[in-house]
């Protein structure tokens, strides 16, 4: 088997990780994939900051290329495979502004909500809420949005969804019940049953694949 | 005068509208301003939500296009205008990755900071102190970015400077002292020097501009 283009650095437990290693399979593409072990500080190492200079998982490489951001990878992916990036300007557009939208409202939120119940992140009551209240009023923006139409930006999936349904699936982790929010839960289940598409532990392990 | 290309619908008080009107006064682009008026809830009109569904300032208007979320429409603007965008494919991803760590890391915390200090947002002192160190921990990432060059992605400006930038500019208004990351303080002055630069309450006044 020839060697894979593409070595995904980064952790199962982490959302962003699970949208770049969730593209890649939706694009039929294998990848090598190396476990990055936060709590060894695996990610402050000079050795992962020479992948991803802000010390966050996950980091793609691609031949000579470095890359970081999951929001920014998957354009990137998008562009170079061709796939989910959408037709033409607008819908390009449009991809972009699910992609911002989720990386200020939807995943800081849910991300945090799941870190807070889960106990990787110590937060008192009060701040516990802000998140909490964030993440509810960005699952009502959300379950508006999809009141129209199959996916965010129209008939079929993009990049836009990849990354929304990347924060979703990990919405009971954080104590929300997808089902509060019915076209939402409706999106998840036609996104669930795309070809490729594994839950986060099924797709990647704790450990590396070679 | 012919009539601008573009339309500006924000508020002077917004960062990111802020980012977006930097952006087209650096490309030397006159442009239409329309003052959003949060307080009396303008943003969640039908009117306004047709601009931007999410609700949220700024909205950009280009001929039949409706652009949002600040960083999507400083990516679409160095495209179509062909400027601050960077030179290649690396460039590009460069400049993205840095938006996205932006829109996770810097903007939210250094502006909610700010709007607690401003008393826009009501928080506990615990909450006020996650975003606060969030922010502190951002403006670290930022200067240790800088210590190497004199704009975060190289020799020249991009997109990329000005959206740290439309951050960096309010942090005295979140109760930050830029002097405490010296690289970013000289980067900072670096960008405030580049021809067509205001600070926010000059660039755009709480007023329709014509």
């Amino acid at each position: 088997m020839p060697q894979a283009r593409f070595t995904l650095h980064g952790i199962a437990l982490s959302g962003p990780t699970y949208k770049v290693g969730l593209m890649l399979a939706l694009c039929g593409e294998r990848f090598a994939y190396r476990h990055v072990d936060l709590r060894e500080g695996t990610h402050k190492t000079p050795q992962f900051l020479a992948l991803n200079r802000y010390g966050q998982v996950p980091a793609l490489v691609d031949g000579d290329l470095r890359l970081c951001q999951s929001g920014a990878i998957l354009q990137y992916l998008s562009e170079t495979l061709g796939k989910f990036g959408g037709d033409d300007t607008l819908a390009r557009q449009r991809n972009r502004e699910w992609l911002f939208w989720d990386a200020d409202r939807f995943s800081p939120n849910v991300y945090r909500s799941r870190a807070i119940a889960r106990g990787f992140f110590k937060a008192e009551p009060p701040t516990a809420a802000v998140y909490r209240e964030g993440a509810e009023v960005a699952f009502k923006v959300l379950d508006d949005s999809l009141a129209g139409g199959k996916f965010l930006t129209g008939a079929a999936p993009t990049i836009a969804d990849i990354a929304c349904y990347g924060v979703a699936v990990f919405a009971d982790e954080g104590g929300f019940k997808l089902a509060d929010w019915p076209n939402v839960a409706a999106w998840a289940g036609r996104v669930a049953a795309l070809p490729g598409v594994k839950p986060p532990y099924e797709l990647l392990p704790m450990a590396d694949i070679p």
